[in-house]
């Protein structure tokens, strides 16, 4: 349907509270949506339209990254990505057609070759960081080929091997549990097996490079993906997107769908100030607010409600903006019952002009069963975005 | 997204009343199932999430096999499958890859080669025993053939042609109404002319087998389907599934899917009796209960009401084995008011421990319209079941 689009000077915000779906827990009769104080967002679902998002399909738990590219109208499965992606996106590596992204995980092995801890006793980002420089010094590329090391974060690295015909078809070496060998990297099809044969030289020059390591004596790779071009929301949309996330991540996924990122914001108010900035320079803004998806990992019911309500409290400065459209939902569900991402459909309130009025009154996932966006695929929620907006002509005559 | 599967020790049972969804009908202001009282599931309903599920597709009436299929997850129009594999299934009987099953009714004609009654005056079972014993010996299969008969009730029977290249793109022979001659078989695409061929021979002997018969003179083919393997429940989802069902059509689909089969059963008791023998023994477990089918065919609201109330006076069993997830539903609905199966969307309920409470607090389809389920496919209902299991693990990271 992309070639309905038109342009014009509407604006919108996606405000994505992420993992912000949620389950009652013992003593708590609400979700922590419903249990949240949110007299903002009550008011626009009152005025606006509610309803559910399933971010991949009915039953299925999303990781993060599908779950942004469906928010954003790209189709989850087809555009599914490998985590290296993501990761190298995140930290703003210069990608090329050629790259083979993947997670690198510093671990301890013993004398006998055994992992004895998968996270080598997740060593500080600074030990990370000499690791890497350590890596990019000894290691001595196969010819035709280039190696690149980055640091994330603790025990978390990125590896990238540039080449001809790299192929991401290959076994990830993690055993998956202390007390064995790191799985040789092994070509799941035949044409991966020169990539397959350039990753087991490169580990093998990783473990005499980090020999004299005492706790981060060997890498383990995983989340292999080769760079692809995406189609921008620009291509696509004929918007001029605007990302402002405090994680990594999810600056890289915006990165990858040609969104400018906005520089690193580390609390809600900065990432609001942030908005208010940019405001005249863009025409579609994703704001991303990680502690709903952090607290519900931890199980912290109380806590995730106390950060629906801190953006609660702060949503007027967001409607002071007069935005022709602002939907508020999340990327997926993370009940903190479970403490972990889930397939529960996702709440959504989308509030423009153009809203036919449903009965919705609290902002919710039980009254968003009664809205009228009903429940939908989540990547149709940007079609939906762009109408509001009137952004999309009529198809067919 | 078969590859999402995890194995762990969860239970499943898929409660299945055929036909369950309904109509209200003159003096009766519901549903057959909005007027049983099934105090039972409805404290179900209040805990767990209900919805409605589209067998195939709105406005699509389905027959039991393809309804069935998408019970199980599978894509009931790519599997869709003719009468005669369900009724080799059903049968048991021993199928391979160069079989072409078909169903048979036997069927009166008079001497001017006129169909005078296409179920041949309801023989009895006893009768078509005997007279597929007859013509297993007097019909001599055309070289490099083989041919089978097989009762299975009143008139009807299996007939299945063992041979190379068999195809089923060939007319029926039935011809829908008496006074008429049969069709002859006519390929439908030129590879099932040979197919054809071999059939009209068959028939010309089935002829003369039967002309001295003084009711069941004549046989009618109908229900092609040449055999095929499916992917069964055990590799797609990892299930070690177990089927409980009395008619031999629904035993035939679980065997088609790679189910083990309870020995038949004949009333409701035996099933429920059926399911706490064989609960240590398997993962999932199909109970299938015929009746509220039959009487809805039979257009009797009352006694549907009846079937699904006797249902619910056992339920207590079922919930005392504490399934990790029980799903109570129908493969379609069949109203009484219509005497038919129909397009009508079908209630169903979940219960597990990860529900998110919706609003439903009584069984029944009205209720069901703003249930947590949403409405779904009736294929996507397996997903969901597994993911309430913790059977399926997150896609993408």
């Amino acid at each position: 349907m992309d070639e309905l689009v038109i342009k014009n000077n509407a604006r919108i915000i996606f405000l994505i509270m992420d993992g912000l779906g949620g389950l009652p827990m013992a003593g708590k009769p609400g979700t922590e949506l419903e249990t949240a104080k949110t007299p903002h967002m009550d008011a626009l679902a009152k005025e606006g339209v509610c309803g559910l998002l399933d971010p991949i399909a009915p039953g299925i738990t999303p990781g993060s990254g599908p779950a942004h590219f469906a928010l954003f109208g790209y189709d989850p499965v087809k555009t599914s990505v490998g985590r290296g992606l993501l990761s190298a996106a995140g930290l703003d590596f210069p990608m090329t057609e050629r790259d083979l992204c993947m997670r690198v995980n510093f671990a301890t092995m013993n004398s006998e070759g055994q992992i004895t801890d998968r996270r080598a006793g997740r060593i500080d980002t600074e030990s990370n960081e000499r690791l890497c420089r350590k890596l990019s010094e000894k290691i001595r590329p196969a010819p035709g080929t280039e190696v690149f090391f980055a640091t994330e974060k603790e025990h978390r690295a990125l590896i990238v091997l540039r080449g001809d015909d790299l192929r991401e078809e290959i076994t990830e070496t993690d055993p998956q549990q202390t007390g064995l060998p790191p799985v040789a990297p092994r070509a799941l099809i035949p044409e991966a097996s020169a990539t397959a044969d350039l990753l087991k030289g490169l580990l093998e020059q990783a473990k005499v490079a980090l020999s004299d390591e005492p706790k981060a004596n060997m890498i383990l790779l995983r989340g292999y993906a080769r760079y692809h071009r995406f189609q921008s929301l620009s291509d696509r949309f004929g918007l001029n997107p605007l990302a402002i996330a405090s994680y990594p991540m999810y600056r890289g996924i915006a990165r990858l769908l040609g969104m400018k990122v906005y520089a690193p914001t580390s609390t809600l108010e900065e990432e609001i100030a942030a908005l208010e900035t940019a405001w005249p320079d863009h025409d579609f803004f994703f704001v991303h607010v990680k502690p709903t998806d952090s607290r519900g990992e931890d199980g912290n019911f109380d806590e995730k409600v106390k950060v629906i309500e801190a953006v609660d409290s702060l949503l007027p400065r967001i409607t002071r903006l007069q935005p022709d459209v602002l939907v508020i939902t999340g990327d997926h569900s993370t009940p903190a019952a479970m403490a972990s991402h889930s397939w529960h459909p996702v709440p959504v309130l989308l509030s423009a002009k153009t809203c036919r009025p449903d009965r919705v009154e609290n902002f919710g996932e039980g009254d968003c069963l009664s809205g009228g966006l009903g429940r939908m695929p989540m990547s149709s929620l940007m079609n939906v975005a762009l109408a509001h907006a009137g952004r999309l002509t009529k198809f067919g005559a």
